[in-house]
């Protein structure tokens, strides 16, 4: 099938601010290469293969490297004009025919420890999957493409943060999970840590960015939905509570003359659960982490640390929870003579898609046959970091079980292929519409 | 002061099972050395001296070796004949006028890291004190004396367990605190592994075992008494509870989809305590060490394994609140949607103290106008080894602000020489008692 770029120039009116919408759009006929991209996906899966059938591909190490060696094979296949930046990010370029803003799609492939084969994969393997696609079909968009491979997005969105500016030189200091610190990591990978300036972008400078993700959490499967529209990223809060007691004898102690750290630490976490669930909304909070000292069983606990993350949608939502959780645990220090301190560790916060972008997913999908549901994104993505700089969108598949960061993470290839339609055509209708996206900032919700 | 052994045959007329006791005793003129202990306690305390104040002289440090070695001269003063026995234990003998089995006492003076100056250490200096108050006075006991410094107490009770016979080869290739094996740890302390057997005693070989320990609580403290009298050393068991959840994304996680076993976990330490708590007596339990996995902020725990520890002077009284606990954990099991399994890892039973002994104690305070109180012991002791072979009695003395392995671990000077007094005559009671201690292993309570 040879089909010229016109066919696919869209035909939407816009009207910038109402944002009301009228296609004139015919049901496209271009799709992907579904299994491909699951032979894809399955030979990607060889590089830090693990014995339990995921992969440990953590930034910066051998499999990591060779997976991106293989990444780059694909993208040269793809017709893609192939690099590394000086981040370490890969970029596969593809020219446009106007001179216009690039328009980016990517995701990562960099894994958690024991990781699945999904998280990040299905997103980069199905930009890639697009741009070959849309070569083979000899297609030429008007805006420049640019397929990004984000490096490190496990560690803390290293690459992307290095586009927006926001990666410090102190942060370069700090040892990833490989065991090289990100400076030494960025050289492993073939990029420059000493050029870091030259990979930032400005607002205006990309049309719009696209990721394609599984959803790793389980309510598309369990609702029987196909594509999920990401309504905006959640802010994320974490706190590091420390709860200070005092450490003694478990024998010699009596019940009633004891500060036990522990105690008063079991209390908080079941009042952040019961807080957190006091309310309607998709909110969540979780304590993840727990450290008691001394830790021994024959000592009452002297001191707990403990984390405390907030996620939500809405900022003041989560400043709220975090207000009334606050005030719970100076009542719990009072009863359990104790004291709490907290420390705020990093906050992220809640990025929102693009309007304009979601309608254009919305249309894509419903062209498709696919279903849809508006749903936060719970978890961070490079995406939060690219709506720093341009209109972005990101379309979830769905994740069997709901399983994420681990080896039984699983979506189906029918879902993956939908996914990467619903990419493509989003890109098509992205690169249509008259007004160019992003030209001067001003295109956003 | 030059007073004869006759002086202190005591007088008492012992109707066995009954124990009905009745003194004809004057009150004692001897006296221990008070200052003489605390410039001993003082020296000793060089010995693996921290920062904070207090000591980390675990067993078979240097630390250790070079305390013992100090203790063995304070021996030679006192005129005991020292030696080191094959597991370790220093022994110092006296020589009785009559063929009796030993009356030992003894404590220990190896420390828990970061430890203080006072836990062993004050009964190990008194048990020597009053042997050099005998010899300075010229008494000579009936029953031979022997002073015993037991090695490794606060690493298992080693150099008890290896007089009762307890201690396995297994136990031998234990790495203790030191970074020694036990094996290596006795020879490194002038004992031989080998010969183990050789300082086993039989019930019977020994007339009683006698030890002053401060509390380690603030139970005398607080009340303003002298001396506690033990009542017993409180059983203790130790099971590892591991609870199983599921460990999932905290962003993408519903709150309702959750399996988490912190939560859970936090659930069951609010019931330990709640259960411990909700009837009468001196029953303690106790969570002092809990791991979380995988432990990070992001990731809702998916196991927990936690300690649980209960100690009583009853062991049905341990055992009814394990089974309350173990119920309500299937209860928190049900909701929370994880699994509790249960091993239990130690068990030490109750060990009492014998009635005569203890009657001993009370009179040899109410002569000296100290105040007492019958107290169990919340911690184990080396007494509770002896128990099994010998009549044992425990004289605790306050411990300020009843605070324990720690540099701020302190017992006044006063209070310390008052309990060498009381161990001084109970000494004494004992060994003129007309019916021979534990001759046939039938004195007990």
């Amino acid at each position: 099938m040879n089909i010229g770029r016109r066919q696919f120039n869209c035909t939407l009116f816009l009207t910038v601010g109402a944002v009301s919408l009228r296609s004139l759009y015919r049901p496209p006929q271009l799709r992907v290469n579904g299994p491909r991209i699951i032979d894809h996906l399955n030979a990607l899966a060889e590089f830090g293969k693990n014995p339990q059938g995921g992969v440990s591909r953590v930034a910066y190490s051998e499999a990591d490297r060779q997976g991106r060696k293989y990444v780059l094979g694909l993208m040269h296949t793809a017709k893609l004009e192939a690099s590394i930046d000086a981040a370490g990010n890969i970029i596969g370029r593809r020219a446009g025919t106007a001179n216009l803003a690039p328009l980016l799609m990517g995701s990562h492939i960099d894994s958690v420890p024991e990781g699945g084969n999904y998280d990040g994969v299905v997103g980069s393997l199905s930009a890639i999957e697009v741009a070959e696609t849309l070569a083979e079909n000899h297609v030429t968009t008007r805006h420049p493409l640019e397929v990004v491979i984000f490096q490190n997005e496990e560690g803390g969105l290293i690459g992307s943060r290095a586009i927006d500016g926001e990666l410090t030189e102190k942060e370069l200091e700090l040892v990833s999970r490989s065991g090289k610190t990100i400076r030494e990591g960025i050289r492993f990978i073939g990029g420059d840590p000493t050029k870091l300036v030259s990979v930032r972008r400005k607002r205006g400078e990309i049309a719009a960015y696209l990721e394609l993700h599984i959803e790793q959490g389980g309510i598309l499967e369990a609702e029987k939905i196909d594509i999920g529209v990401v309504e905006g990223i959640v802010g994320i809060n974490w706190w590091d509570v420390t709860i200070e007691g005092f450490a003694n004898h478990a024998g010699t102690t009596p019940m009633n003359k004891r500060q036990d750290a522990l105690l008063a630490a079991a209390k908080f976490i079941e009042a952040v659960n019961r807080i957190v669930t006091s309310i309607p909304g998709r909110q969540v909070g979780t304590v993840g982490r727990i450290q008691t000292l001394p830790g021994a069983p024959n000592v009452i606990p002297g001191k707990v640390v403990l984390s405390l993350e907030l996620r939500d949608l809405d900022a003041a939502k989560i400043q709220m929870l975090f207000e009334r959780i606050y005030a719970e645990a100076q009542q719990i220090a009072t009863s359990s003579k104790t004291k709490f301190d907290f420390k705020e560790i990093n906050v992220n916060i809640p990025a929102p898609t693009d309007a304009r972008v979601r309608e254009s997913i919305f249309e894509s999908a419903k062209e498709l046959s696919l279903s849809t549901k508006l749903m936060p994104s719970g978890a961070g993505h490079d995406a939060q970091d690219m709506a720093r700089l341009a209109p972005v969108g990101m379309i979830f598949v769905p994740s069997v079980g709901g399983i994420s960061h681990s080896p039984r993470e699983f979506s189906r290839p029918t879902d993956i292929s939908n996914g990467a339609n619903v990419l493509l055509h989003t890109l098509l209708k992205l690169d249509g519409q008259k007004s160019p996206l992003a030209a001067d900032g001003a295109v956003q919700k």
